[in-house]
């Protein structure tokens, strides 16, 4: 059963100052609990329904003490409307520091509020074994209910750093190619790509700052061949990243 | 001032059934209003803010009479939370006979349910040229306002049919190529590929039904390089179109 405080507790973490205050998050629903079971994080709780117990007892006998609670409990402490698996309360890793070598194909973004937007790049870069993500500050919160959610599980692989970006960018130095979207860029499907580099996306209604476009020394443009004037930016992410991993 | 009975009316269309009686949908929002405006839809009702007339007075002039009203009313009619911008009620357009060339790409939706990916979907559709989207019965309603909303205004560019899927496959003939996604398939990035055919995307959860499936000749998978266990169906659309359109 869970008690009135820490329902509280679960419920404060759906605001960023206080996760960041308790260096902890949420992860709810089947598949991101299972992900997180199998990553290396700590965990202050896990609840779980009966149905789930049944369906992972082995996986759950072996690991952290969980109690079982009913779906409506699950329901009321979280943020998802239907939950009839877990939901677990995981302390904020600490990240290696940041260090990109030359030869890796790493993800900047810049300025991307949604936070489902944020989750799917995410789970993208897993798929495309990008390691690294490195966001600008006013990106959405990696820890957020929702980018967790959004990422099904690819949270508990993919390093997202939050720095200032243009800054970041122009300490790199000359060995590393910078690439951003632009109407003005080369064609994609056409121009020469290796694997390496920093591919920056940019905010959803604005795209790349000014001071962030400085430091992007390759313009790239994914072609048209009908009348939409844009993409979303996960499936521009998805595709881009696709191009380079296809020229490898 | 929008009328009790109005409002009552555009809020009948969020439901289908009611859609389907009237004929007619509800379209929000400026960058939709204005793709719609340039579109040859009929309308019914045409509800615009003083700050999106002043900002498109010419367009408006020459058009559909157009009632201003406020920011709040058009909250109160629409599905929106904010919209500063229009809304409008259109009728539903009779498409022309659904016929494929054997030389044109086509996608096949085999019951995709989430309204935000059927429209990211056609948005994605419209940007790589492609005329005609073929649903199974059971996807998400094209003249949902959250598919409508999605397509970022390429539901004025797409023709979208709701056919008996693994029936009309099985209709086409030997002609045509019919692509689907497959752990078991050939690599997209090294397969031949022509942008012709169907390329059949299957639901959120479970993929391709048996009976769409046995109709698929041709198999392919998107290169996992990560662990990501899946990719967003949307993503996964707009990563194999592309893939066909480069290889052209």
């Amino acid at each position: 059963m869970l008690s009135k405080a820490v329902v509280k507790y679960i419920k404060s973490l759906q605001v960023k100052k206080y996760r960041n205050q308790h260096q902890a998050f949420v992860v709810e629903g089947a598949k991101s609990v299972l992900e997180l079971l199998r990553a290396d994080f700590q965990l202050e709780y896990l609840f779980v329904t009966e149905d789930f117990y049944a369906a992972h007892a082995r996986q759950l006998d072996q690991g952290f003490p969980f109690e079982i609670v009913t779906e409506a409990e699950l329901v009321r402490a979280g943020s998802y409307a239907s939950n009839n698996a877990a939901l677990a309360v995981a302390r904020m890793r600490q990240l290696p520091p940041l260090a990109v070598q030359p030869e890796e194909l790493v993800l900047a973004l810049d300025d991307i509020r949604d936070p489902g937007n944020m989750g799917t790049i995410i789970r993208i870069a897993d798929w495309y074994g990008i390691r690294t993500v490195v966001c600008s500050e006013a990106c959405a919160d990696f820890y957020n209910p929702k980018v967790i959610a959004a990422t099904m599980g690819s949270f508990t692989r993919v390093n997202v750093y939050f720095k200032d970006l243009a800054n970041w960018l122009q300490q790199l130095g000359p060995d590393y190619s910078i690439y951003g979207a632009s109407l003005a860029g080369e064609n994609i499907h056409t121009m020469p790509l290796e694997p390496r580099g920093i591919v920056v996306m940019g905010n959803e209604a604005n795209g790349i700052r000014p001071e962030v476009a400085q430091q992007v020394n390759r313009l790239l443009k994914i072609p048209a061949y009908g009348q939409a004037e844009s993409l979303n930016v996960a499936t521009a992410t998805a595709i881009i990243i696709d191009n380079f991993r296809r020229s490898a």
